[in-house]
């Protein structure tokens, strides 16, 4: 293995979404008085509108639409459904704004400071690149660039999110690496000829979590503990 | 004016593209024995055949392609029209990235350092990703991400090039600024609604320059020495 680049899932593989975008909004619901509401199973909800939502346009169903806008229409659905009422536009906003404000596992930053030294590190996500600015800004990730669906013009799993991103980056994909805590996204990346790797979040959706708990051997090149072994097995 | 990202041009507003492609192409050459040639006119020569390579894409004459295969098409067309005989094509790939090994003025690190702490910074550049990519690892420039032609798929001065950096971004126009050392490339941001920062660099065609010596005012907001002296305007 020749490994010139590392492209990074990110939802759950690089930050903790969950407990993110619970809180931000529970924080947000204190300080405007809205009614008591479960913001941790808020966010659960909202994230299960999130592959739904790409669906529309990975099937054709719906023109390139980015996460952003995806995100906000899911948002006003589950605010509706909840009876959240008397919020403003730019209350709306502020809290879809909550995905550009997610906090990374710990091992992540030194992770990426050493695989940054041998090799290219960005994002492969189906966020878009305001929010994956945003979200390294506040996080402190030193990506090289921002790939992903937003310059692929194409949500994972499908293979162009994949082929763009190696494209971009003037590689063959099997001088790319997908790295993610996500087996059906290594598979997916594999079966376009990138290597991949798995690190376990076995937290992301919470303490009962049953899936992703271990590497899938059929699509997994390295299995890690962490971003931080990750660099050590690569060097 | 409240700025909350820096675009920046980046042959000949961050690089000295002149002075360091043909010192790699000199070094090449030496190692490889080719024939005496004035390396210094060879790379001038080059670069004049970049704004027409570019206008067959712009026109619609041509599909979008990217500035490497624009590049490599004028490095080939120039060492026949130089008689240099006997390269493979793996020693045209390494002298076509010469573009990707081009040095920063001196002020540019810092002043981008500087700039970044409050603000987003990228490049809104002609160049492709990979370009972008490698020559910010190489040369130690911060970037949030790379934007430019290949994000928005327009070349500069059309613009979608600087619409779409400012949409990827999600920010309007005004409150995001073009930098560049060449007035054109600021009129034509301007007439999108960015806001503008001209910083001369008066040695970027070599010791006769004359042209964009100075800020045009009509289409310059801030007129700075150099990017230290622009992050101080702007804090």
């Amino acid at each position: 293995m020749d490994i010139r680049a590392c492209l990074f899932d990110v939802f759950g593989t690089v930050v903790d979404w969950r407990i993110s975008v619970s809180r931000d909004l529970a924080a947000f619901a204190r300080q405007r008085s809205l009614p008591a509401i479960d913001w941790l199973e808020f966010a659960v909800e909202w994230r299960k509108l999130y592959q739904p939502s790409m669906e529309e346009v990975r099937a054709g169903r719906r023109a390139w639409t980015v996460l952003d806008v995806l995100h906000r229409e899911s948002l006003v659905a589950l605010l509706e459904r909840y009876r959240v009422k008397g919020l403003s536009d730019a209350d709306v906003d502020h809290m879809n704004r909550a995905w550009h404000r997610l906090d990374p596992w710990p091992d992540v930053v030194e992770g990426l400071a050493r695989l940054k030294r041998k090799r290219i590190i960005a994002p492969c996500s189906n966020g878009n690149i305001a929010l994956m600015v945003n979200l390294a800004r506040r996080a402190g990730l030193p990506w090289d660039c921002i790939l992903g669906a937003e310059t692929a013009r194409a949500y994972k799993p499908m293979p162009e999110a994949y082929l763009a991103s190696c494209r971009q980056l003037a590689l063959p994909p099997a001088h790319v690496m997908m790295v993610a805590a996500h087996n059906g996204d290594l598979e997916a990346a594999k079966a376009q000829g990138l290597a991949t790797a798995f690190v376990p979040r076995p937290r992301e959706h919470g303490p009962g979590q049953t899936t992703d708990l271990a590497a899938e051997p059929a699509c997994v090149d390295v299995a890690a503990q962490d971003f931080i072994d990750l660099a050590a097995k690569l060097d």
